[in-house]
């Protein structure tokens, strides 16, 4: 497939006609003859996540050493719901979590000898994504928040009607970003908590959550009798890349004596960047945090971790059965989600030794000040705009002419939003016509999504999402993608003659 | 390590030394002495889960092939979220859902044609595991339940309690057999529904649920303004293996007008036997059905689906988002519980046209005949009692000299619980003996759980549990296991001198 993002551009309809059986074949195969099949059929139609013009989201490059011993971990085929089908893929995920807890939190020796391999406690889960972390994160802070108490039972036992009853809570809500991932929307789903008790709070002209409207929020809840169960600080939103201010947060959340979870999916792995780690300044002050070491940390899909401040966190959802996970065994399955479950924790533990702090160092910085030049080169051309600046290695902008830009500009200072509004609505129809050209020509691959930039009043805004995380990702790479992109601007012959007619007119 | 179940038997503690550093180290190294060093104290000390002695659990050996294509499937690192990060394989998994769906379904072409690459049907969810799968069951019955009506947006919405109130129910209840997987009660908890809202209803003698005490607790559970939200029936119990009267509780099912979920995680691959199917019987009246690739299909850990009759039951959980899952994409991460995914829905492929039904025809029929086969052999020696029946490839045994067995038919029949109380007190000492020397031994596995044979008036006896799936287990193998077993049992100078005492005494 070489450095393109797909061997070829071929309609998902079309690949779907390989895909039409749905019947089990009666006859058994040839290896050989399947593998063929799938290199045609599948493989070829695959999305090349490696190549260094795939630009567009957070799924990494991989090392190359992760696949022998991604071979290796699947071969053995440890199931790590239990010691009994794990033994010493038990002690190394609980290394592992205590390698990132420590990352996080940064507590003393004493500390991990005494809790790490402890079995009635855990300073983390380990699980399969970002999603399945923070629905553990939420649904153990319920659990703690409606804990049993006197004749009471506990939500986990009664349930929630009767849990909010014997608390005299009118319900229970969580504050988060505007920003936050849609993942929180599920968990409140699953917990019957319910969409609509997720505040989203306004952020700032930089996509960071306004405390001070946070605070307002909450206190307008209290008055309604409904409990804060969590304050969520996003650390790195998947839109924008921006950092939510953690340590007022986590102030917010000790007056408000509520749970205070960070969801840093995929902006976690800059902690390993101790010239960049201060961006994420007062992580260590929250109660939970979810890290995707599928994301920025270089490991295979299927490696989401959630870690817990407190190592008797997760008691809150303790489990226990018969024939596995018995009352004092070391079992990970008593205190996570999921049940069994694969010894990918060995590819963390693979990468944290291999890479070591010092290569996460460069590979971080890397990103992290690529994603600035690529800014500062959007900024120089005079036909993009940078709708949102890197903060980590995420950043938004779009294709805007010169004379388009001076237009807006101009609409910009005489508040005249409803021309903007037309500029904005031809835009988006320009850029999502270069995004999906774009991805068609199969040479590079940025994103798209819609966002509602504080300069033009709010009004929602189609841009290009670019996440820069691959090493082998070049300036080149770079420049060239913006050339790419005014090339295929000028094949549009639909929003473009549009916005030249509205600036004619004026 | 050859056929024993690990290279050498280390005590946990001994093994946990080795991963006692919980700083990331500061400096790279060499690929090869991180691989060396993780031979030594990982792969030496991880479980030979494939070994042909290995017949405690139902983590399954691999066949070759999986490997390389593993390896492949994980260096491509497709994200299963959306079609821009996995392409042809988003078409892939959703015929391997089809051809699930028609496994256990069987359906007509058009149904598939129309259905399976349908943007806004799925025909089931791909996932980690059986408990995923089992939550997304019920958290879709729970919203298709609970659903918007008037004024009223829907649980997913407005949470529990006010959908509770607003459908006038004073709880929700799930009714499953006592020999129901843990995995439930977690999935309760999750949707805040209450573990104490799990129903247990008493099995039969041969391990079944009880259907007429299923229907007399639904009644009791109305008097009580508690509705039912749905039956769960296991296809294939954890600890005894046995199918639960699927007919008669689709049955029942219909006439309390609830949610009809089978679990068959373990046992849905019987399906895959022509010979065997008709013990399953029924399961095509499910509105769902969870089943694990990862059990006995013969795929690595980490491959759970939950199929669904209805192509739109998942519109009830169904979520959008802008950068991803935009409506009427193919997207798979809208109606999954699970965000980021891997590819692992290729391997399932894979086997499926790998083996065919064929060949699954000859490994589960395999199975199920040596089960019978080791049944027939423990009855036939004196010192053993078969507590369970195969009814699948699972069954479970106790170590009981013929002496004691004659002693404690002879207090059956006198219906004297406490001399038998005594008994089985003392034989569950014996059998934790023999399965904890066995598996240090490292010769051969068989794992152990506690059940409530009705022979013994419902006392809870500790058995030996085996699964029989590994088609490289021999007979030759089999019989060792029981050899091996007399042999450690004579080892034991506490129970078993106790138990002649007891016999003497009489």
């Amino acid at each position: 497939m070489g450095d393109s993002i797909a061997a070829l551009e071929k309609p998902l309809s079309e690949i779907e006609t390989d895909f039409q059986a749905f019947e089990i074949p009666t006859q058994p195969r040839f290896v050989s003859d399947y593998t063929d099949e799938i290199m045609q059929n599948l493989v070829a139609h695959s999305v090349h996540t490696a190549a260094p013009s795939f630009i567009g989201h957070m799924t990494s490059a991989l090392p190359y050493f992760v696949l022998p011993l991604s071979k290796m971990m699947v071969g053995l085929n440890q199931n790590l719901v239990k010691i009994e089908t794990s033994k010493a893929f038990t002690p190394l995920e609980r290394q592992v979590l205590g390698m990132m807890h420590h990352l996080i939190y940064d507590q003393d020796t004493d500390f991990y000898q005494s809790w790490m391999h402890s079995a009635n406690h855990s300073l983390g889960a380990f699980c399969s994504g970002g999603t399945v972390a923070n629905i553990t994160a939420l649904w153990i802070a319920r659990n703690q928040l409606l804990k049993a108490d006197g004749e009471f039972k506990g939500v986990s036992r009664e349930g929630s009607l009767k849990a909010l009853r014997h608390y005299g809570y009118d319900d229970l809500a969580i504050l988060v970003s505007e920003r936050g991932h849609y993942s929180l929307g599920k968990a409140v789903d699953l917990l019957g908590i319910g969409r609509d008790n997720i505040i989203s709070i306004p952020t700032d002209n930089n996509n960071k959550v306004d405390v001070a409207k946070m605070r307002q929020a909450a206190l307008e809840l209290a008055r309604k009798n409904i409990k804060v169960l969590a304050i969520v600080g996003v650390a790195g939103t998947t839109e924008t890349g921006n950092v939510d201010p953690l340590t007022e947060l986590a102030a917010l959340a000790k007056e408000l004596n509520c749970h205070f979870h960070v969801d840093a999916a995929w902006g976690g792995a800059s902690l390993l960047s101790n010239k960049y780690r201060h961006l994420l300044a007062g992580i260590e002050l929250a109660d939970s945090v979810t890290i995707d070491a599928h994301k920025q940390m270089y490991v295979p899909m299927g490696a989401g971790m959630v870690l817990f401040k407190d190592p008797e966190f997760a008691h809150a959802i303790a489990h226990h059965a018969e024939y596995i996970l018995r009352r004092g065994s070391k079992d990970l399955g008593s205190q996570t989600l999921e049940g069994s479950r694969p010894g990918m924790a060995m590819l963390v533990h693979a990468c944290l030794q291999i890479i070591g702090r010092d290569g996460y160092e460069i590979l971080i910085n890397n990103s992290l000040e690529k994603a600035r030049y690529f800014a500062e080169q959007i900024k120089a051309h005079e036909d993009f705009e940078l709708v949102t600046e890197p903060e980590l290695c995420l950043l938004t902008y779009r294709y805007v002419p010169a004379r388009v830009q001076a237009a807006m500009q101009l609409a910009c200072e005489q508040v005249d939003t409803v021309k903007l509004a037309r500029f904005n609505e031809l835009l988006d129809g320009l850029t999502q016509f270069i995004q999906k050209h774009q991805r068609e020509q199969g040479k590079s691959f940025v994103s798209r999504t819609r966002i509602q930039p504080a300069r033009y009043f709010r009004q929602a805004t189609v841009v290009f999402r670019v996440v820069l995380a691959n090493p082998l990702t070049s300036h080149d790479i770079l420049n060239q993608v913006l050339v790419e992109q005014s090339e295929i601007a000028a094949l549009d012959n639909e929003f473009l003659p549009a916005l030249m007619a509205m600036i004619a007119l004026k």
